[in-house]
């Protein structure tokens, strides 16, 4: 078994010791060998180590899970870190899916499960349309809530492709979704966190106590301030962004803003027919997207794309080359697809709804071949029909599909942040394109367009029992990130195994933004304890260096 | 004059010696006495002390003010004040009004007089619709670039209610504008920060390097990365937000997105005869603002501040007591509006604004009596006209004018935070009017209604050369606090006098936030060189008790 850095087993064992008496032998899961993780224990190995493992079972893996049962067990489980100087790496659901999932970045970390227990949905306000959730709430939960209680006609969520994850999760890793309400972070109001020395702070107007809470609770069970969803800066800094991304603290509770039905709804497809069209068509999407014409997070998506989630490549292929334009076209033309297609919705009552719609259909039909479907023009596509739930708030699952791409299919996202123009758009799918190929990958990918920019997602499938498969993804995501960062892009989030890469790209003034990171890391948690690693910031005990992670040649 | 904290005359004569070394004899300013400042002084009275002081000219003041010509000499000169442990109070334009100015909180603090050089818009991007400014930018100036390029039919700024003040300084004092990009902070996108300890930042996707910038100049002269001013978060924690409000880094450059010009807009008035149908228009409110119905931030104005901006007090009456419901009702009979007026707007091509237009309609003619006002209806209303302006972003100063109200008219805002609900509005209605009425002070305010909350600004006009009006003001204030918190309400910023007191409200779990802000303002201004005392937050080195402000009884 990994046992944490420094750490005998006799050390070890007082700790779990320790920690089984915090939130019960029930609740505490020693990890000896992943494998042997059966139907008797609580967790399954997703909770352990990454499941899509680039670099083996082996390298980023918990020593233990831990599953506190409410926050007072989560401060005295930090409390308990800091005493015997051992990691804990938090997880909501553990569904940071091509991001590293629930596994650590320090090998032998203590997992931290917040989702297990602590998954209530402790309030929805109609009035204030929002959601107080704790970690392990997911899409799929506040969603089912909603229908259950018959809400759905007053208020949507906002979902990201899976409906499994943890909302809390997502948004503190500032994930995003397709409806107006994409942005999850900017959509999110009120924290409560405990700090890496086990204390516990209210954000924003949480910090004001609601005069009405009964003092001789303990903190986290005191009644909230009304505003606390209401108004996210309350008085002085504003914190919460420092909690985002970050090994500063544990959110263990989070509001979020609920959409308002928007009193109409209507989905739609652009097909694009040609390749090079993806310049002509973000170009269009710029202005309509920036004026709001566009109200939603749109996306335009790469025909592998749309067939990964319809069928697996051995169903459209018996190459084992990458596929060229020619068999693209091909495969666009059965499925009645582009080479691109592009996935918006309309909001609101049908006067609205037909003047955006107008537009839209105005600008696109510049496109030669350009063509325009509702999901009731094509019942039978998967991904119309998917992208309409999607973009509607609906949690679903489907585009788990695509991963099955490959044989024993796992995957990475390679994620940079790109302008939305249709050179940048060009360039990017050009070289993503060009190194997957290098290696034998298929391009697969999309362009999520937000408020002023594009979240281009490459989706970076390999075979996870085919060490040269692995070695080759991990091979184009490391090189990526270089040539990237060459042209002046940068990701927005990043699997474990690339993020000192990542952050040493975000170099500017002599890495000013890492030192200042490093600054807050070193005055909140001075041992280092909380995530260690996490996006490449490394506390001041740990040795970097002895911790990097370089990928083999291919 | 009024040296810093513990600093003989010798030890700040060799600092403004140095200083001047820096930044050019003119662009440092010792103040001997505020009132000997004459035209042979770059600087006026208002960069020296608050203009609308509460407690004598000389309570808030600076010993001198300094105006770095760029970036590197911000830097230096927070080095040098490092080195003589000298406090540093940065100011953009010095209009933070009823807020303090460009005063400092620690007397004889050095005043950081950005704007007066550091004036450039640097960039307005039209394709990205967006600006970066510099700190001395005002609305004003924005708005006159857009008019000057003939970029006006293409891209709005939002606006708060005066235009005179700083783009940058507003934003990250969180301040509020009326347009649909009402909320500054949500719009801003990109910051370039001076550290404590004089280093340099880039928040967000400026912190990785742009390829072409050439790494021999100065960092805050490189080139920057092209999505700096498109993506906010950048990769690992976001910062950003710990630099507002806040005491912990200059911010120098920031971005700002604009509004594309929405192809339409109408703006409207409706009016509500009856002082108690507060509560029902809240009540209205409440759902169309949460649908976006309402598109912007609308604004719910007492009777009292439309008319102060037409008249003073005396215009409309001889007695010295605060106006009675009846004599309000004159007012407003006189001035053809209601006791509560509601300034909306509607934005996009006609269909959309008829759509919108009918709900809000229909709505509002649930209150009895209530009337409906275009523009064009009442040309003559400076209000509506004024408001006209100000909701489709285009500065005015026209609502100075409600300072007059009294003779030496000055102002305080008392600005608690509301849920948006008929019972909040009416509550703080009645609890801020009659607290205002104890003293003899007319009650004047208006409800800015966000995305969940409202901004209840209440505007306390005194006489500054009255001693008695100045302790009543204060007075009222300092009680309004408290009675606040003890019902949960809490201020979302407030003026020097009263930072100490409102910090304190938020004291959930024994002060936690405050304990967090202390750790982070520890590790990066570990000497408690910038804005001591800045909303609350005292450096380790100073003892917060020894600057105390405590207001006089009445």
């Amino acid at each position: 078994m990994r046992l944490p850095p420094n750490t005998p087993l006799e050390k070890f064992a007082e700790f779990i010791h320790l920690v089984q008496e915090i939130c019960g032998r029930e609740n505490v899961e020693i990890v000896a060998k992943p494998e042997q993780l059966s139907k008797d224990h609580y967790l399954d190995q997703s909770k352990v180590h990454d499941m899509f493992y680039l670099l083996g079972k082996d390298c980023f893996v918990s020593s233990a899970v831990v599953a506190p049962r409410d926050v007072s067990e989560v401060q005295q489980i930090v409390r308990l870190c800091n005493d015997f100087d051992i990691p804990l790496w938090p997880f909501s659901i553990g569904r940071n899916v091509g991001y590293g999932g629930a596994a650590p970045r320090v090998p032998g970390s203590v997992g931290l499960d917040l989702g297990k227990n602590m998954n209530k949905i402790l309030k929805v306000d109609v009035e204030g349309a929002y959601a107080l959730v704790e970690p392990g709430v997911t899409y799929a939960d506040l969603h089912n809530y909603l229908v259950e209680h018959n809400l759905r006609d007053k208020l949507w969520i906002d979902v990201p492709d899976l409906g499994g994850g943890s909302v809390l999760g997502n948004t503190t890793e500032r994930g995003v979704g397709y409806t107006p309400y994409g942005d999850h972070f900017m959509m999110h109001c009120g924290m409560e966190v405990v700090l890496p020395d086990g204390s516990l702070v209210r954000t924003g107007m949480g910090a004001l106590p609601n005069p009405n809470s009964d003092p001789s609770k303990p903190a986290h069970e005191q009644d909230a301030n009304e505003s606390w969803q209401l108004f996210n800066y309350g008085f002085g800094p504003y914190n919460d962004g420092i909690f985002t991304q970050s090994s500063l603290g544990i959110v263990v509770k989070m509001g979020i803003w609920l959409m308002v039905n928007p009193g109409g709804y209507q989905s739609y497809m652009i097909t694009i027919p040609k390749d090079e069209d993806l310049h002509k068509a973000v170009e269009i999407i710029r202005p309509l997207r920036v004026s709001m014409v566009l109200q939603n997070v749109p996306t335009i998506r790469h025909i592998l794309l749309d067939a990964a989630v319809m069928g697996n490549r051995a169903s459209y292929t018996n190459s084992d080359k990458p596929l060229t334009d020619a068999e693209l076209d091909q495969i666009a033309a059965k499925l009645n697809l582009g080479r691109w297609n592009f996935y918006g919705a309309l909001y609101g009552p049908e006067p609205i709804r037909q003047a955006m719609w107008q537009v839209v259909k105005q600008a696109f039909s510049a496109i030669p071949g350009a063509k325009f479907y509702f999901p009731e023009d094509q019942p039978d596509n998967l991904v119309l029909q998917t992208r309409n739930l999607t973009l509607q708030g609906i949690p679903t699952t489907t585009e788990l599909k695509w991963v099955d791409w490959l044989p024993n299919g796992a995957h990475l996202f390679f994620s940079p942040i790109a302008k939305v123009t249709g050179d940048d758009a060009m360039a990017q799918y050009q070289l993503t394109r060009s190194r997957c190929e290098e290696v034998g990958l298929d391009f697969i990918g999309t362009f999520i367009i937000g408020m002023r920019e594009m979240h281009h997602i490459v989706c970076l499938v390999f075979d996870r029992k085919d060490p040269e498969s692995c070695k080759k993804a991990h091979w184009v995501i490391s090189t990526l990130i270089d040539d990237a960062a060459e042209r002046g892009w940068g990701e927005y989030r990043t699997h474990l195994a690339l993020m000192d890469k990542v952050a040493q790209t975000y170099s500017f003034n002599d890495n000013a933004q890492m030192k200042l990171n490093r600054a807050i890391k070193q005055a909140l948690d001075p041992r280092g304890i909380l995530a260690p690693g996490k996006n490449g910031i490394w506390p001041s005990n740990y040795n970097a260096e002895q911790w990097e992670i370089v990928p083999k040649g291919v």
